[in-house]
């Protein structure tokens, strides 16, 4: 068990070894470590060494110069050149969030980037302005479109972020399938067997083989099958590929680059790096804010407030779960996999940083 | 089977009888019948009888004044004074595209509006001007969020059409639900039972009694159950329902009024009638719009270029199925159940209209 600062400091001299500035440095760990406070355990410290491979290997810049490439009042298109998403994504959605103050809403498609840790961080620095928060990206592809036999779309998630008044904020922040990819890695590694739907094998097969994925198996788009409405999710996860590279001039579907520094970068591109897609509103740009939030706290009772399934105590509110568990790791800290750790004490080795104590 | 022709005639006859004017009876005509070509039956004509007696019961305003209540240059939210949905609607999505004319996005929310019809009419209205183009609409409640046992969703769709170039455009519109309550319907009808995944019974357990909602059951959000991510679809059915309604100041939630005449409205309410969200952004806001729906080509021909799973032909491209419709509805005409068309002579022997005649 570690605590959350002690991690923070750890990352923190990571970025700062690999040449980011105090500020990016310093942002990049909030991103990063946000995820852990959140539980999203798969885009916390865990990736902390794959980013310093990406750097390693020349693909990820820590100096980079963001660049506008075109825009209009309410929109932009954006080359972060190169840069780490974690630092990139927060400061594009800045350039949103002004834009929402000087026209009501701000949209930038962004390209040339990385991965950029949890879609909800950047969706929800909206909220402190009284605005909604979007945040999209793209990813490299393990979705297989409904009828496809082929791996052709990432994850894809999408974060929306709406303020409330007395209740805390509306914050959904999922992929467009029905788990996470770090979910299937996980069964893999308890050597469990997957629900049918999560999966399918090379033939485009559904199959319960957690190691399906590895063999020309795909991850299923959110809605499993035909019959439970996959091809809803396929067009979701397609929505988001083409807001965040179509639009910016990223790569998209295929030919999205891998996070893993080991693997080749496919053969051909369409575009540069992967794509992230930012936007955000103000609220007193439709209505009064404080008329608005007033009723999300009506909107919000009404469904914490719903009778409950058999089985089951409550409706969970988007961003529930998630605000419970940061009150529980800042507590009682944060827990690793022996393989992280291990990980991690070979990163603070090789580039001579301290390591924090567990306790 | 009727000609789509014979059919339009009688409804711009029936919108114009109940006091819609030339050009609003033409639109209308022309949303409803979109559907019926497009092969989303349950939007269509059948729907015809269903809009009159909302009309004669005083729930909708055939010659509305549509104010805008607030605005910014980007985004505005509208009271379409208890118009019709079918009419309304185009006219706030005229005033979106104005707005990303005017400074490269527009964003509309909707009061006090009634059922549109399908949502992708008003989505592809973008696509002549090279502009994305989005509609979401919220609808009276038939889904149960994840762990409740309560209807408090609508299926509220979300449809977003996309320009390419030698392509057709990429059109996704569906309900955030595994699938449309019509097909319920059609299963009814039918007495067949129901795939496990579509809807629950009274005590929140899933069901494949199609009758199920008659007897307090709900449909399930898009993922069908948390194992298999039905808390996303929960969370996109909640983002409509917010953007539509929280930020209009229509009735949300369970608070939605029905869309049979004959049912009671809600007892209380917490804003004015339906609502709808609009958006739509100039692709030349970002990128050139040639280079855009250049690569939308490359997208889409790799999509449909897939290798097909075992058992499948193709990969299908979001609108290609309903483009195929309309061709052999065009050419075939338009086949309506038995009871639609002896709703639809009873409409047409009340108002004295004329009645088409079947081939």
């Amino acid at each position: 068990m570690f605590s959350h600062e002690s991690l923070k400091d750890l990352c923190k001299a990571t970025f700062l070894k690999i040449g980011c500035s105090e500020d990016h440095a310093e942002l990049a760990t909030d991103v990063l470590l946000s995820a852990d406070l959140r539980g999203i355990d798969s885009h916390g410290v865990v990736r902390l060494p794959g980013y310093v491979r990406l750097w390693e290997v020349g693909r990820i810049n820590t100096d980079p110069d963001i660049k506008i490439v075109h825009e209009t009042p309410s929109t932009a298109s954006v080359d972060v050149d190169k840069g780490l998403g974690l630092i990139v994504a927060p400061l594009v959605m800045k350039m949103a969030i002004e834009k929402a103050k000087a026209v009501g809403s701000g949209w930038i498609s962004v390209k040339n980037s990385s991965h950029f840790g949890i879609a909800g961080y950047h969706a929800m620095m909206a909220l402190e302005h009284d605005m909604v928060g979007i945040a999209m990206t793209n990813a490299s592809p393990h979705v297989a479109p409904t009828f496809g036999a082929e791996r052709l779309l990432g994850t894809n998630p999408i974060a929306v972020a709406i303020p409330a008044d007395k209740e805390p904020p509306f914050v959904a922040d999922f992929a467009t399938t029905p788990v996470a990819y770090g979910k299937i890695v996980g069964m893999q590694r308890k050597g469990e067997a997957l629900p049918v739907g999560w999966v399918q094998d090379a033939t485009g097969k559904q199959t319960t083989d957690a190691f399906a994925t590895h063999e020309g198996g795909a991850l299923l788009p959110l809605g499993s099958d035909r019959e439970h409405g996959s091809h809803k999710g396929f067009c979701l996860g397609a929505i988001v590929d083409i807001f965040c590279a179509v639009l910016s001039g990223a790569n998209y579907g295929p030919w999205v680059p891998p996070f893993p520094a080991y693997l080749p970068l496919p053969e051909t591109s369409v575009g540069e790096g992967i794509g992230h897609f930012f936007g955000a509103f103000r609220i007193d740009a439709f209505r009064p804010a404080e008329e608005f939030k007033s009723h999300m706290d009506t909107w919000i009772r009404r469904f914490r407030a719903a009778k409950p399934a058999e089985g089951h105590d409550r409706v969970v509110i988007p961003g529930d779960p998630e605000r419970e568990m940061i009150e529980k790791r800042k507590r009682e800290g944060i827990s690793l996999m022996d393989s992280v750790v291990e990980e991690l004490k070979e990163l603070a080795e090789k580039y001579e940083l301290d390591f924090p104590q567990q306790r």
